[in-house]
């Protein structure tokens, strides 16, 4: 006999972050009992992306094409390219920003310990397109950890090499924060990097 | 052009219950990212469930056969029929107690103003089987809402009519709860209910 349905779906539903065996049944018993349409539709929506969907050839961001929408963009400037660690940091500066360049994506950030090097990060695609594209500014939006800084090193030096100017995302106290709340060291960088009051 | 494969898994796993669009953006970037085997194994178990789960013909719990596990095993007593409203409560009930009797499940609750009436909740079917089976008690195990009072008082009338004992589960102040916490109609209930002290 083979495994029952519902305790394969139990168990399959637990691969998503943040679901554990409660929310798992919540949401098979949900499912079954009022949305199986949406069910079937998850079902098919899951399959096709993880069938479809890979890598831009030109920024290693997720698409179902041979490029993604923004590198197909004609609309887009090839002059500011910014790269990120994940394709969930391009989702959330379109979102939050008017940033009309284009994008680069790590996916990962250099960690020799791990045996991550540039080539996993795909840095020789990034050499090539710094080369042929005329980039004149990179934004280097990586996280604020220590091997997110490390790649932000990395990649300041391909810029430099080959006189691209570098910018780095501003860092400080978050907007609407409590000084009281803000962690220590991020108060600390923010008094230390003050600025002239304008 | 078909919709993006990215934003049609991000729409369809808002279906599931507590899912929003940041969740939603979470899972599909796990998945991608670092689970495609597992999101592989989600699309087919949600598939195969949404197909084959029906009701079980005797007590319209989820099954994959013609009746479930519960109804198919001989060592279950078939004295003692504890109803209930939803296939959860059946797990719960499962998880928590050593009851070995069978169970039925309404999958609702009479709601006269809703429309759903006693044939919407399969009744006639429990009382074919309160007809048949020699039931000797059977286990209101209904919530204790409004329709599910109601409920539990026109099984109740079944049951009398038939000559059949009839039980509802204990109502009173949660073990290793606090007073301070316990709602005003709980506490009401569970003091003016109070039980000598053995």
């Amino acid at each position: 006999m083979s495994a029952d349905p519902f305790d394969e779906l139990l168990e399959a539903l637990r691969c998503l972050p943040g679901v554990g065996a409660r929310s798992a049944q919540r949401m098979a018993l949900q499912l079954l009992e009022r949305d199986r349409d949406g069910g079937r539709r998850l079902a098919d929506a899951l399959a096709t992306a993880m069938r479809d969907i890979r890598r831009c050839r030109r920024c290693r961001n997720f698409t179902s094409d041979e490029e993604c929408r923004i590198c197909r963009s004609d609309r887009r400037s090839s002059e500011v390219l910014c790269v990120v660690e994940s394709p969930g940091d391009v989702l959330a500066i379109e979102a939050a920003t008017a940033f009309d360049g284009r994008y680069f994506v790590l996916l990962g950030r250099l960690s020799p310990l791990d045996g991550i090097g540039p080539e996993d990060l795909g840095l020789d695609l990034l050499g090539e397109r710094l080369d042929e594209e005329g980039v004149a500014e990179i934004i280097i939006a990586t996280n604020t950890t220590v091997e997110g800084e490390a790649t932000a090193q990395y990649l300041r030096e391909m810029a430099e090499s080959r006189s691209i100017r570098t910018s780095r995302l501003a860092q400080g106290v978050p907007l609407g924060g409590e000084l009281e709340h803000t962690d220590r060291s991020t108060l600390a960088h923010a008094f230390s990097s003050r600025l002239p009051m304008r």
